[in-house]
């Protein structure tokens, strides 16, 4: 049981929390923070939160639990703003895309990793932001990340793993590094490839005619290209080593499908997309 | 009105004509052709086709449309078989992915490509392939590219367009080339990305763990690596200078990319991810 939940940052990975906790009991009172009042007013209106402060160190106030679930590029600063502002029993964690930099970030704002920061990261989203589009369920049956360091507070890692499965969620535990690697694979590359080629097509000739024979798998494949930008620069410059190294090994194995379909290697070209279709098929449902 | 309409191929694309065509009565009997049996037979169970024969040369006997939607790797042996069988006032038209490798099979098999042959190229379809998975609709307010030649008969144009038109699609017709440009950015290119992003995270250490913390996005993004690995085995080999040439665009792009992630350029990242953004939005709705 949370006494009081404090979500830094209140959009669809915050707001969808506190829906699921709040409907499941699990959460007394929830506190929003956040920069834009209007939005926070918002979130009261829908039943999000119960209250907002927009100023840090006063809406973790007496939070047994504190969510900071803002871009990768602000955590630093929220770190520092609610660094000497925590209740005694406070227990911190995050929802970052990538954690080795919202280590590094809680480093410099503590001067060290604070025993009750659990760095966490919820797989799901939607390429829908803010409030408004959370819902309770957005966690059910997905996977939470939590990546405790050695010095973590392992009630703390307790108490946060609880959070997430009263939500709905599956929470399991990996180092930092192994999420960063990982993500960055599943995820990161996935989106910087939509992204790639949904701005490359836009700059090709007859804008309007290329999109107009665009066909509903290329309204699937580019759908994550949708998703908001200021987030993908921050994962970008998060996680880019990890990102870098994947889009290398991408560009290898297209190459190598660019030198089939130059040579005529239809042989190939079916083992290659027959290994993909079974993969996906297996792993991922239709 | 077609009194005979011959569909050589009677998978996802021929059986879904098929079913149009019976619903809005533009079609008074539908003779099905292909090489198993069991699957034509499944046909006629379910509706889509009236009768059938596995000889193409007997299929297309007294049919006034002949529609050959096999994977593009057959349409030459196709061609060659019903060449001396077609009716005299027949009009033969195909559903190929790829137009100017079908105009060379055709330009061999015929000797030259015939005045009553009308390429063409329904911009629709599903990762399911199949009769089972054919229906009605699937033509409903999607595009049709025609790319008749100079020597094509504008009659013969005027029936193909009129049959889709019937199918409830949008007719529209360029060349050849530029068809097979457009649609190697459009959908080739993101197949074979699919593909090669698939294949690629499926020859990663862990498998299971790597495919377990792929995310929704992943699913959309990917679900075009679901399709049949033959017909893009083929389309692949058919259209390869194009695709080619997108491949290379697409890399020279993604290194610029990787350029930004390594130099930390967040404004330049902002900016392609924006656009990205803003020309989906735009053009393929959400």
């Amino acid at each position: 049981m949370i006494e009081r939940l404090c979500i830094i940052g209140v959009g669809l990975i915050g707001g969808s929390l506190a829906r699921a906790l709040r409907e499941t009991g699990f959460c007394n009172e929830v506190v929003g923070c956040g920069r834009n009042p209007v939005h926070l007013q918002q979130a009261v209106d829908l039943g999000v939160i119960d209250r907002f402060d927009t100023d840090p160190a006063r809406a973790v106030a007496g939070a047994d639990m504190v969510l900071v679930a803002v871009p990768l590029g602000a955590m630093e600063s929220v770190f520092e703003s609610i660094r000497d502002h925590l209740a005694e029993n406070a227990v911190l964690t995050d929802a970052g895309s990538a954690k080795g930099s919202v280590i590094e970030a809680a480093q410099r704002a503590f001067g060290a990793v604070p025993g009750n920061f659990v760095p966490g990261h919820p797989i799901a989203g939607t390429e829908q932001s803010g409030v408004a589009a959370s819902f309770a369920g957005l966690y059910r049956d997905r996977r939470v990340i939590l990546t405790p360091a050695d010095t973590t507070d392992p009630g703390a890692t307790a108490r946060v793993r609880a959070m997430w499965e009263a939500a709905g969620a599956y929470v399991t535990e990996m180092t930092a590094v192994h999420h960063d690697a990982v993500l960055a694979a599943t995820s990161h590359l996935p989106h910087v490839l939509a992204y790639t080629l949904v701005d490359s097509l836009a700059r090709l000739g007859d804008q309007d005619e290329i999109f107009e024979y665009a066909a509903g798998g290329f309204r699937d494949f580019t759908r994550i290209a949708s998703s908001d930008p200021v987030m993908w620069r921050d994962i970008c410059l998060a996680n880019g080593d990890a990102i870098e190294l994947q889009i290398e090994r991408f560009i290898e194995d297209l190459q190598a499908l660019k030198g089939a379909v130059h040579a005529h290697e239809g042989d190939k070209l079916l083992e290659i997309f027959t290994s993909a279709k079974q993969a996906r098929d297996r792993h991922t449902g239709k």
